[in-house]
C-alpha cells in the first residue's frame, strides 16, 4: 500500500540535489540526516517563506516562491561568511499544491541550490489546514567556515569603513510595483527581478572571511537602515554615512511620480539580501570596486557612540531612524502599505 | 527607537536556554549560530508543528504545544542514537500570541530543552497573517553521535530480534479523548498525558549507539503499522510481530465501550515517539526489559521477504497493512476522523 506522504518525500528527493557525498553521510529517507565535519566550523540558520506574509500565491510564481525561499535563508550563512553546503526544507502543503505547483516550486528551489552549492538533506511535509490552507516554507541551511573566522556583527570598531554590496532598494522597488499590481506591464519586467529572485554574493563572503578582512558583517535582509542600526548596537558603535555614496536603485520617472524615491527606498527598503561589512582603515583600501561580479561600495564609517547619522551634500547629518521592516509593527505585510517614503 | 522583532527574539532568548558553550561558539543575536564540531558527527533534523494540523488552539495548552513541537522534533535525534545538543526555532505568530499565550508556550519549550538537554542557537519569527492567523512552530534540531555510529533504517537483517519502548497507542487514546471532546473529564486526564507530553528514550538511543547493540532504529511517529513497514523496506526485509507481545496501552471500559480497542491503537496509532529497533540475534540477550525507567519489549523478528505479518495466539498471520499517520492520505488532522479501528 502506498503511503502518500513518503511518495511526495520521494518525489522532492528526485527534483532537487540531494546525493550524499563529502560532508553528507547520510540524507533523505532516515529519521535524520548526518553529517561528518571536516576540520572547520557549522554554521547554521533557519528562515521562514509563509503564504500572506512573505508571498502572494496568484502574483509570485512557483518557481521564483522556490528560489527565493531558498535564496533568504542561505543569504545568512553568506553573511557570516561561510560556504554553504547543505539544507532541510518543512514543507506546509494544501493538496491543492501538491501536484504542478509544487513541481516548479521544486525546480525554482534546485536552481537555488545548484547556483548556491547546496545539498538537500531532508525535511518534513505536512497538510496544511484551511481550505486551501496557507502554504508555508522553512528552510535550514547549514555552511563551512574556516575555524575562528565566521564573521558575527559585533566587531565593528570606530574608524572602520562601511561597504554594501549591490544596488540598494531594487528588491523593494519590485514589491512596489507588485504591491501597486502593476507587475504585468512590460516595462517593469526588469525591475521586480531583484525582488523576485535575489542575487547572493557567495564567493565575497569567503573570500572576506578567508582573508580575515572584514570586522563585522550581515546580510541587508531589512533595509540598510534597520540592519546598520542593528549591526551598531552589536559593536556598541555608532555611524556615518554618507548620503552621495549610497548606491541606490535607480527609479523610472513614471515610478518616481507615485512616490518612489531613490533614496528612501535605498535606505529603507528590505529583502535585497546583499552584504553590509565594515573594513578596519588600513585593510580597506584592498576591497576592489567589484568581486566577481559584485559590486561593491563604501558608504561612510564607523563612529563612537551609538547614533547612526546621515551626511548629506550640504554638511546636514541628521539621526538615520530605522524605518525598515519589521513583522511585528508591520500591520500586514501585503496589505498596501507604504513601507518607504515618509 | 525600538525594533519589535528585535524585541520579541530578546524575550524568547532570556526565557529559553540558550548560553554559548559547549560545541555552540556563537549563538542568538547574529545572522547564524556558529559550532566547533569535537570530532564526532552531527545528526539534524526538522519538524513542523502546526495549528489545526498538529495542535488546536483551544485544547492544547501553550505549555503542551511548546513541549511536544521541541520533543517531535528531538524524538528524530534520539532515533539515530545521537545525543541532542542545539535546536532552531521558527515562530510563525499572530498578533493575538504574543503575550501570555507566548509565554506559556516558551515556558513548556524550556522545559522540553532541559529535559532532553538542548540548547537554542537561533532562530525567526514572522507574523502570520489571517484574522487570527495560523501560529506554527517550526523546530529544527542537532544532536551529536560517535563517529559512525547514527543507527539509520536501512541495517536490519532477517534474525534480528524487534523491540519497542513504551506502551504502544497511548499518545493516540489521548489524541481520540480529545476528538471526543472529552479531555476535561477528571478520570481521563491521566491518560491525556501522552499525548501531551510525549517522553522520549534519549539515553538509551545513546546507549545501544555506543554498545552497537542495535542494526536498524527509527521512533513510532506514526503508528507500528506504518512505522515498520518504513524500516523494512529501508532494510528490504520483512518482519513477524506476535501479537500476543505488543505491549499495548490499556484502555477502561468505558473508552472500549466507544470503539477504542487496545490492540488497533498500538498497531496504528502515531505520536507515541517511542524508539523501534532490531538487534541481532546473538546480542538480542543484552537488551534489559528495562533501561532508565524504559520498558523495552520483544515484539517479534526480521524475515526474509518483503511483508509484515502478525501472528495471532491462534497461529493465524495476516498481512500487517500500514494504517497509520499520513498527512496527505487525511482528510483533516482533527476533524472527526477515527484514525484507529476499522
Amino acid at each position: 500500500m502506498a503511503i502518500l506522504e513518503d511518495d511526495l518525500i520521494e518525489r522532492i528527493r528526485r527534483r532537487v540535489p540531494s546525493s550524499v557525498g563529502g560532508a553528507l553521510q547520510l540524507g533523505i529517507g532516515d529519521d535524520a540526516a548526518v553529517l561528518r565535519p571536516r576540520g572547520g566550523e557549522w554554521v547554521l540558520t533557519c528562515d521562514q517563506f509563509l503564504e500572506n506574509v512573505h508571498f502572494l500565491i496568484d502574483v509570485h510564481t512557483p518557481d521564483s516562491v522556490g528560489y527565493k525561499a531558498l535564496a533568504r535563508a542561505t543569504s545568512d550563512i553568506v553573511a557570516m561568511g561561510a560556504r554553504p553546503r547543505i539544507f532541510l526544507l518543512s514543507l506546509a502543503l494544501p493538496a491543492e499544491r501538491t501536484g504542478r505547483w509544487l513541481d516548479d516550486m521544486l525546480r525554482g528551489l534546485s536552481r537555488a541550490a545548484r547556483r548556491f552549492g547546496l545539498r538537500l538533506a531532508g525535511g518534513d511535509t505536512a497538510r496544511s489546514a484551511g481550505r486551501p490552507g496557507p502554504l508555508a516554507l522553512n528552510l535550514m541551511v547549514l555552511g563551512e567556515v574556516e575555524r575562528g573566522r565566521a564573521i558575527g556583527r559585533a566587531g565593528a570598531r570606530p574608524g572602520d569603513a562601511i561597504f554594501v554590496t549591490g544596488r540598494l532598494g531594487g528588491a523593494q522597488l519590485g514589491l512596489e510595483i507588485v504591491l501597486r499590481r502593476m507587475y504585468r506591464r512590460r516595462e517593469f519586467r526588469r525591475l521586480l527581478r531583484p525582488h523576485f529572485y535575489p542575487s547572493l554574493a557567495v564567493d565575497l563572503g569567503v573570500w572576506l572571511s578567508h582573508e580575515r578582512l572584514a570586522s563585522a558583517m550581515m546580510d541587508l535582509s531589512d533595509g540598510l537602515s534597520t540592519d546598520l542600526a542593528r549591526l551598531c548596537r552589536a559593536s556598541k558603535v555608532g555611524a556615518r554615512l554618507s548620503e552621495t555614496d549610497i548606491p541606490a536603485v535607480v527609479v523610472p520617472p513614471s515610478l518616481q511620480k507615485l512616490g518612489l524615491q531613490q533614496l528612501s527606498l535605498a535606505l529603507h527598503g528590505g529583502e535585497d539580501y546583499g552584504l553590509l561589512f565594515t573594513v578596519p582603515r588600513r585593510l580597506a583600501p584592498r576591497i576592489p570596486r567589484v568581486f566577481r561580479g559584485t559590486s561593491i561600495t563604501r558608504i561612510g564609517e564607523v563612529v563612537a557612540g551609538r547614533e547612526v547619522r546621515l551626511v548629506s551634500e550640504d554638511g546636514h547629518a541628521p539621526r538615520l531612524i530605522p524605518r525598515g521592516w519589521d513583522h511585528f509593527r508591520a500591520a500586514f505585510s501585503f496589505s498596501g502599505r507604504a513601507r518607504t517614503g515618509a
